[in-house]
């Protein structure tokens, strides 16, 4: 049984596709999620359609693997059993939890209404509203101080997702927008990307984070690093710069500050007796199984594994798929009475960050990249994988057709957003 | 100023390009929505981001004319002002209504909760979860009764949306689900199309209904005409056939029953001391003008017109553009100063219906055709409109894709939608 449809489940999933194993899939959603796009969903780049992919329609001829839609909510670790929200169970012989993390706040939730993450679909979606509504809004009021409200952007956490939103915020304003409106020049819009660290793209070389830097301040981005937001609130946040204080007017905040434990993460942590960290990993032995439980095994981000010289992995969907895979081949090979494996061994390709159009900054293998050498690793990377779900020709062209006419396709405000008062 | 951007709105507003005069676009909603696509939105074939486009850019480059977000809610005709929900308030020399209808429940708006309709983005999507749980909560059920009430799908109202909505209904269940599932065959999967009605499309030619009826009668879709829905539930409807009732027991009813007054339709009837009819219209001078309000327009489905027998002008997309055209060309004609043009005329080129992959019936100027040439004709039609719209390049490699394949690539069950317990 494998718990998540993620990269990780779904990788563990497809390794045993030649398995004399019979695989269950549960995942709250129906789909798989490509999360590395999810900035373009959240600016109206491409449709929540373009980025997913049916589960059932990935696995339809994996004749050995079922799919079911269900919320997993508990396990008996010791029963072997696990229990859905709505009161279905179901047993298992071997279980690989992949589930993941969820948007963190670091115990101000109540930030969240007020500045949207963008790690579910219908977060970005909600995202997306508030920032088309933002410019519509300060079309429509003719008060300066709101408008230079409803035009300053946000972006709390310079991460490669908090880069990636500020570079799309900038395109839109400085090129997509340039002609729509009438009162307001989307031009005058101020996009901040803050950050409490000393620098933006921890997980990239510092030469590459000056790079983007740059770059950024070029799209228009202010950078604000060493900035650390004590207050979030309807009409702006509060922020502190060493011994000051700081208020910023801005009525779209977006957050992109890092990521927690979800409510089964915390429940696995309970029944197993052993504890979860602040960013919601659960310590693993090193083939990836829950201490003292041999026939569960954690993957991705709910799997508190490191390197060999102890330092964590990184929350990225390189090292959740290659622990999907080691997690099946570890089963694979005690269903059949093999030896096990040498422990997990996480092989790191690099990583990459996009700024833009044909920009973006990226660490392969030790050689670092930037502008269109690096954009086209990069599109070429999300389009490879993309291939395996058969819509990387509608991405594709919707790629190469903003990329000439600087439009975007999925600029819709819908759904439940409640539009604010003017 | 014009109130509404859907297809008479908006053409209004276009042939407005050239014209000595502002002008005012007002839209609840940020987009032009391609309707008569909806049900493949609903269907999971497009999403919606591919079947609308911006308003503001459409019109971005018509220097003369702006676009504001907002949804009117009442007209003072004699003090020349509409009023917004939001409060604020705007002036005009000419206003033209284009603000259409919305699905009506003929006095049952009860039923909405379970059988919703597809006249919004919001309605089509929420659907389209319903219509993919269905799926879901029959592999999950363990119930034989249970498993055949999720599988059987009502659709009452055999007009084209009915129409399409079964077709496309048929295909999902016959090809592209046919390999998803494990415990059941989405094959078994029971399709009604339901109409009060004597025969399905009505507005077309009986010879075509005809040909139409058989080919969903080999797609797999019961076809019961002349059965009247007398209640509506969350586990099925009940119906009258003559004399006999009937129940049908389906967890999935879909509304493609009719359309009605909005609020703003009502209002209008109520400040200018007329009637609204129970599909929503207002009658109309012969120049579309308000009856005793000769600065004020009311087109498409707003608007009561007639055919020169005196019949009822259909609520569909021709009418509405063609009366957009003629109010606009009233306007600048009376600007200028000229001769104020003959009445307003119809020109009616046909009516289609598709019913599945290469299959439609189609009454072009007269001539009646059915199958491939009929699709054709369809394919062209839509994909020239979507053309203005710069994304039929997409929509375009999406049909062709899905053609080909079967597949439907916008299957996410996502949103507020809820899902029932099991």
């Amino acid at each position: 049984m494998i718990i998540g449809g993620g990269f990780g489940g779904l990788y563990a999933a497809k390794a045993l596709k030649r398995a004399p194993v019979d695989v269950t899939l549960i995942d709250r959603h129906n789909y798989h999620l490509f999360q590395p796009l999810m900035y373009q969903v959240a600016t109206g780049s491409l449709s929540p359609g373009e980025i997913a992919a049916p589960l059932r329609g990935i696995l339809s001829r994996q004749k050995n693997t079922r799919v079911l839609l269900g919320e997993v909510v508990d396990i008996d670790p010791a029963g072997h059993r696990v229990a859905l929200a709505d009161g279905a169970s179901f047993g298992f012989d071997y279980l690989i939890v992949a589930s993941g993390s969820q948007s963190s706040y670091y115990g101000h939730d109540g930030w969240s209404e007020w500045a949207p993450s963008l790690k579910t679909v219908e977060e970005a979606t909600n995202l997306r509203h508030k920032i088309l509504y933002a410019f519509e809004a300060a079309e429509r009021t003719n008060d300066p101080d709101q408008r230079s409200q409803w035009l300053t952007f946000v972006i709390v956490g310079a991460g490669a997702t908090g880069v990636e939103v500020a570079g799309a915020l900038a395109e839109i304003a400085r090129q997509t927008l340039k002609n729509d409106f009438r009162s307001i020049n989307s031009n005058d819009a101020r996009i901040i990307l803050a950050d409490g660290a000393p620098r933006i793209l921890p997980s990239l070389p510092e030469d590459l984070a000056l790079k983007a830097s740059q770059e950024l301040r070029e799209l228009g981005v202010e950078i604000r690093t060493g900035l650390l937001v004590t207050s979030i609130g309807r009409e702006g946040l509060t922020a502190k710069t060493g011994e000051h204080n700081e208020d910023i007017a801005a009525r779209t905040i977006i957050w992109a500050g890092g990521v927690g434990a979800t409510g089964l993460g915390k429940r696995i942590a309970e029944v197993a007796h052993t504890d979860i960290s602040r960013t919601g990993r659960i310590k693993v032995n090193p083939d990836l199984t829950l201490p003292g439980f041999p026939d569960i095994y954690l993957i991705g981000d709910l799997a508190g594994a490191s390197r060999p010289d102890g330092s964590p992995l990184p929350g990225v969907a390189q090292v959740a798929m290659q622990q999907g895979g080691y997690a099946a081949n570890v089963i694979v090979r005690r269903v059949k009475g093999k030896e096990p494996p040498p422990p997990f061994h996480y092989f790191d390709k690099g990583d990459l960050a996009v700024i833009g159009r044909g920009n973006a900054v990226a660490n392969v293998f030790g050689i670092h990249l930037w502008g269109l050498p690096a954009w086209i690793i990069w599109a070429s990377i999300h389009l490879m994988y993309l291939v395996q779900f058969q819509n990387r020709l509608v991405v594709f062209v919707h790629w190469a057709f903003q990329y000439l006419t600087f439009s975007r396709g999925a600029r819709l405000i819908t759904g439940p957003f409640k539009l604010p008062r003017l």
